[in-house]
């Protein structure tokens, strides 16, 4: 299992460049919302520069190498050519992308005891964020976070770091050096009442300037923001002052840069946003009316969003990540992905760890189709109730082109198209073989090495269609099962 | 990770009996509903029939060797002591009890579109259930879904096959050639206008003599039902006339075996009940009617019961097995587990492959955990909610002591006390670790191996408590933690 063949050399593990590449085999990708498209004997071409320049039907290696390279122009002695076929079975699909992610709460994953929102913070995470201004934990946790995503597929995160300039600066860093497509944003928190004292920023003004900081930095090292980009990150609300708010937006304006934070997760949440906001007319109107509703927002959660706040949304634009492990974990709600798309929202995935338990984005999809059916659940039978569930292709939109259109990227990621790059992962599922006399295999029909380290839970027995084999991989699918993972044309995770 | 160190020579993988073992290092196990117990440095003494003979505090292998050995007279030349040191982090846990499953569904696990009972029952599931009266194919299947659950650490399970008498004794054969103690069930569905006409049982008579079969089977090939049992299987209430319900109640009393079937899993079906049984109080009622309540039934789902429902259940000492993750994945509910405790049920987990998605009961117990919460949410802040979540420890009381209650096991397996057999797992987490030098490890932090095949993807940084670790196994964990698996002493499972 796993390994896919090389026609020539093995990609090497290593920076952005070198040679064209050509992948052969099956891609899976979403056509539309609803609808996955399998595209089987296809090559996809992949520039120096992680650029798809070609997506060709009927490929194999031979007319690849014979045909279409010359066609590309990839025929010269200088460049060299490398092509990989996945096995039969195998399938390239998108990368993943997390929309909502705190890296910094990564150690506390599963770690939630009974509590809602506002005393989990308290309680497991304002600590955890606070300890991380030690540069030696937070190497250790950034590192072990995005080693981790990446082998689950990720291959975007917009990531949550700390209040801590130089912790999140390290992330920056930790991204560009492993290779994961990232937006990294410094926490501003800045609420005297609401934030700990050991755990805020001292004033307005030190807030916009830290968030400078971190934007400064990250023009240093990737300066077209190729791979990583600042993104503005108020926390949410109650733990902003509105004159931090008002400055982050003007800085939003300023520099066209994304937003990110969080909106109508918990009830409760959500009561104390109106309480502390009284001119405001609702949790999504703060935002608004602090310039930080924009079509760059990335709004987690929207679990309790109103009507009215759903059109605000829509109106300005602005995304949602939908967190599903987290909102059935800290007992937030179900939130109604398909009432947000019929509004016109733009929807993604988030793991939010560490209020959701899992680092995979294929995980969340599993529970964004389980929640949605606990949102069908209180409805009388009938078209409303069948509506609000989504299917498996549906969540994998979400965890694909649904979460390259929330974070503005839908021109270069998320599919396998011509001017897309590759940001991609190669799935290999586990094969329950017989054996080759035609009689089942050792131990009565299991084949060899099914419950190897590496093959995964998904068995597959022979009879099923393709499709059913992607949800088999949807369902029981887990790291074991993305044999390889490239961001940018980089090979940045491999099985071994 | 992953191996433990021994003192003498290695485990094999065989048949029961042989050595008298030791097992020395942690051991966590349920002690009340609500809370695990850790029991660091204790030996565990199991004989060769696969009964812990002692349980010893402060117990190290000299000790094990020099004192204790001797004291329960094992120190004879005739008897070799095996003792097996699990490594510091790891730790034995009873092995999961998975109280519902369909053996038989296993290869659509993960397949449901947007169905929910009744049409995924006609769909996808008959005519799987039906194909398995091919041998082969009922061979592969059987024997696949055993070694999964096994790998999951599942010791015991509760099967469903299917009408099929051949295919059914096949696997009670395979569960008793791979070691995994099992409950076996021919499923009886007889009623003609339910159940298609290419998989139903022709008469009542005949659903009562191909039952009586399987019965005669096992006692022929395990007489004291040492590690296989019978189960009385009539599908459930919609699939049985009532001659038919009638007969297996009075197999019941005649034989006294155990008895599984579904009751109100999801609304239609419970309207199809009321429709097709008129003279009944009630879905419950109707199994109460025909002699099929007793304590030694075990009821699948039990989302929609009444008051007075889970009353009857109560009254009668019957039990219940929820299965979280098919109630999600059909949209049927979300039952409520601690309702049920308070109404003097005992209640345990099921996969329900392949309504359920995953053979994992570790996976069961995380959905047991969520979905908790989902009960949780339509109600008012306040006590009530907080009632409705389950924490990690009452999730793994399920699925082990609770598993064990519901299917009259509980002076046998659960736990690790003396009298109770070793039906247990040793588990690994993986472990970031800093290098030797006091710096962190290569890569910034990321120790060695971590990202290898087999550590899996819980994380211990070093600072969490072991109850820390302990959320961390069930929310991250998979069939990668769990590193060997024995029942009945006799090791079943391990990883290589």
């Amino acid at each position: 299992m796993g390994e896919a063949s090389h026609d020539s050399k093995l990609d090497g593990m290593g920076p952005a460049g070198g040679n064209n590449k050509v992948y052969i085999g099956t891609f899976v990708h979403s056509r539309t919302r609803e609808a996955l498209e399998l595209l089987h004997d296809t090559g996809v071409f992949v520039d120096a520069a992680g650029t798809i320049v070609a997506v060709e039907p009927d490929c194999h290696a031979a007319k690849a190498r014979d045909v279409v390279c010359p066609r590309l122009g990839w025929d010269g002695a200088a460049l060299e050519v490398e092509i990989l076929t996945a096995r039969p079975g195998q399938f390239f699909f998108p990368g993943f992308i997390d929309t909502h992610v705190h890296a910094s709460q990564y150690p506390n994953v599963g770690i939630f005891g009974k509590s809602t929102l506002l005393d989990w913070l308290n309680t497991y995470t304002f600590p955890l964020e606070s300890s991380l201004k030690q540069l030696d934990k937070a190497r250790r946790v950034y590192t072990a976070c995005v080693r981790r995503t990446l082998a689950h597929g990720t291959t975007t995160s917009a990531y949550y770091a700390t209040i801590d300039v130089e912790a999140t600066n390290l992330l920056a860093d930790i991204c560009l050096s492993l290779g994961q497509r990232a937006f990294v944003g410094r926490v501003c928190m800045d609420h005297a009442e609401m934030c700990p004292e050991y755990y805020r920023d001292e004033s307005p003004e030190a807030s916009l300037a830290a968030t400078r900081s971190c934007i400064d930095h990250v023009r240093k090292v990737d300066p077209d923001y190729a791979l990583i980009s600042p993104i503005i990150t108020p926390r949410f609300a109650p733990s902003c002052t509105s004159e931090s708010m008002h400055a982050l937006g003007a800085l939003h304006r300023e520099t066209g840069l994304p937003i990110q934070t969080h909106v109508s997760e918990n009830e409760s949440e959500v009561a104390l946003v109106t309480r502390l906001f009284p001119d405001s007319s609702s949790y999504t109107g703060v935002y608004d009316d602090h310039g930080l509703l924009t079509p760059r927002t990335v709004l987690a959660h929207a679990v309790h969003l109103t009507e009215e706040e759903a059109d605000l949304v829509a109106a300005r634009g602005a995304k949602i990540s939908h967190c599903p492990a987290s909102n059935s974990a800290l007992t937030s709600g179900a939130a109604r992905v398909r009432w947000m798309w019929e509004r016109g929202i733009d929807v993604g995935l988030g793991t939010d760890m560490s209020g959701g338990h899992s680092p995979s984005i294929l995980e969340a999809a599993r529970l964004a189709t389980l929640v949605s059916r606990h949102v069908a659940m209180p409805l009388p039978d009938g078209p409303q109730r069948e509506r609000a569930k989504l299917t498996a292709d549906e969540a994998l939109f979400l965890a694909t082109r649904g979460g390259a259109r929330v974070l503005g990227l839908e021109d270069r990621i998320g599919a396998f198209e011509v001017g897309m790059q590759w940001d991609a992962q190669l799935v290999g599922l586990g094969d329950v073989r017989e054996g080759e006399d035609g009689r089942d295999g050792e131990d009565g029909g299991w084949g060899t090495g099914v419950l190897g380290g590496d093959a995964g839970n998904v068995d597959v027995f022979g009879w099923e269609t393709w499709e059913e084999r992607i949800a088999k991989w949807l369902f029981n699918g887990d790291d074991r099962n993305t044999k390889k993972v490239w961001v940018k044309g980089r090979l940045v995770h491999e099985r071994r």
